[in-house]
């Protein structure tokens, strides 16, 4: 039996496994992959420590580092999570775990429009990660849809390929970094599309142009050779819906000490309700999720 | 008038600053010195991304960091926060600041024996950072006192230099990490005192031993040329004490927004009640303070 299981590899996860690894107790790490909305991130520049860096390279960082603790990891999905009589099992398509603890840092996916077209192109044009599909982009006209940090982000990065970009935004205003807002402003690439409403997406087997409702109603038609949507994330809880105590946004409820409604199962980074879904954030609330996980083993797990 | 100042150059000050520099707000940070506890330690494990690292060598990171951001700053104390009808006046010895928002971010000081002697000798063998005076004492005799992580830590430090180190503890069990515990007993030059409770420090001129009452209630003597006092540490909070609201330890209340009492008073890290003290929780609490600072100077202050 383990004392924990953490399921999520992105910076929330890997810090809370550092610090259960140097308590000396037994930890699995178990995620489909490793780095989390991180390692889609261009340029990372408010983690402390690293003036600039990619998402890439700092989620090769974190890697590096609970490698070097020898924390044990496993590169699949957890499909289910039962509470036990003195834990809980967790399920995967490759075996069945115990443990007495559970911290779940499984963070955020991205949302998706849900217009006509989008499922047909994803995949053909229609993209949800401007860092990895970028560069397929080269010299190419491409429309990124979304008016916060990400969508300012992913525009930022695609311009580096495509000779093209739209900004597409369902307001008259940006959210995001006013240095973001600046550098996208500053470019002769970008394009900005406000008051836009995406209505589909369209293609002959590859996306060939989007159809968005301007602020008069009118239908108007851009064609282009991919499409970032940029929209933001919902959290990754449909593993826990009905175990553990949600919000309105899906997200996980957690106390000041990370607990969530479970005894026992404790929750950190973007998948929780702390409304700041920043690397650095999630990283200091993994490693307070696991200090309490571990005053949990220790004290409360111990009596059973 | 400053958007914000920062008070606190540790890990939270510095990860505050970074964030908001990056909205483009006129930032300050005040601190009498550079990278808060973190750059006492001797070697850092536990900070996500940086696999092992000193603590001085971790603060010159977070320096650079905020160097290469353009952070403004000025190392001398602030001895006054008074608000003012429109936001904060601060004082230094050479000046005075006004802003529209403060962040308090001074962390905390090490804990005091306040035992005879201990004023006298301090600077004159008694010692309060491992890491910046254990290099003086090479091939000495020296005790370590408390029980918990630093005190360890301090052992650990001071071995690397000293002939034999005394680790004077007023309890049975140490509370440090497993890993740490593990490392100090299987050093040969580290001998246990438990059940200690320290009497006094004497020498002339110089420390030249310590008294101590062992669990039988005699007074024992420890001849050494250097003492470590490692019992804990003090919120800095001498300078906002009437301002903002503390609890039973001194320490700043904050909601989860890591607002305090005061409106336009935000507070991050060590010098705040949030329990676990540690320099990747102190980060990102200082990323998650800056962002609601953000919002107040943008949303509440605009409207004044």
């Amino acid at each position: 039996m383990y004392d924990s299981i953490i399921v999520g590899g992105g910076a929330a996860g890997m810090s809370a496994a550092i610090y259960l690894v140097r308590k000396k107790l037994e930890v699995l790490l178990i995620s489909p992959d490793f780095g989390g909305q991180a390692a889609k991130s261009s340029e990372i520049e408010n983690y402390l420590g690293f003036t600039k860096i990619t998402g890439p390279e700092l989620m090769q960082k974190f890697s590096e580092h609970i490698e070097a603790l020898g924390v044990q990891s496993k590169m699949e999905e957890v499909e289910k999570i039962t509470k036990t009589e003195n834990g809980f099992l967790l399920e995967t398509p490759s075996g069945q775990y115990e443990t007495k603890s559970v911290l779940l840092a499984s963070g955020k996916m991205p949302r998706h429009l849900d217009v006509p077209g989008e499922e047909e192109f994803s995949g053909r044009g229609v993209c949800y990660c401007a860092v990895c599909d970028g560069p397929l982009f080269h010299d190419k006209t491409v429309a990124v849809i979304g008016g916060g940090n990400s969508a300012l982000d992913a525009a930022l990065e695609i311009e580096k390929y495509a000779k093209k970009v739209y900004l597409v935004n369902l307001d008259e205003d940006f959210k995001g970094d006013e240095i973001r807002k600046d550098k996208v402003k500053a470019s002769e690439k970008i394009e900005l599309i406000t008051n836009a409403k995406t209505k589909e997406f369209f293609g002959e087997g590859l996306l060939k142009g989007m159809k968005y409702i301007d602020k008069t109603g009118a239908v108007k038609e851009l064609a282009i050779d991919g499409a970032f949507v940029e929209i933001g994330w919902t959290p990754a809880t449909g593993l826990v819906e009905g175990l553990v105590e949600l919000n309105d946004l899906k997200e996980i409820k957690i106390d000041l000490e990370n607990r969530t409604s479970v005894p026992g199962i404790f929750a950190a980074g973007d998948v929780t309700d702390v409304r700041e879904k920043q690397i650095i954030i999630a990283a200091g609330e993994g490693a307070k999720a696991a200090l309490n996980a571990w005053s949990y083993i220790v004290l409360e797990h111990a009596k059973k």
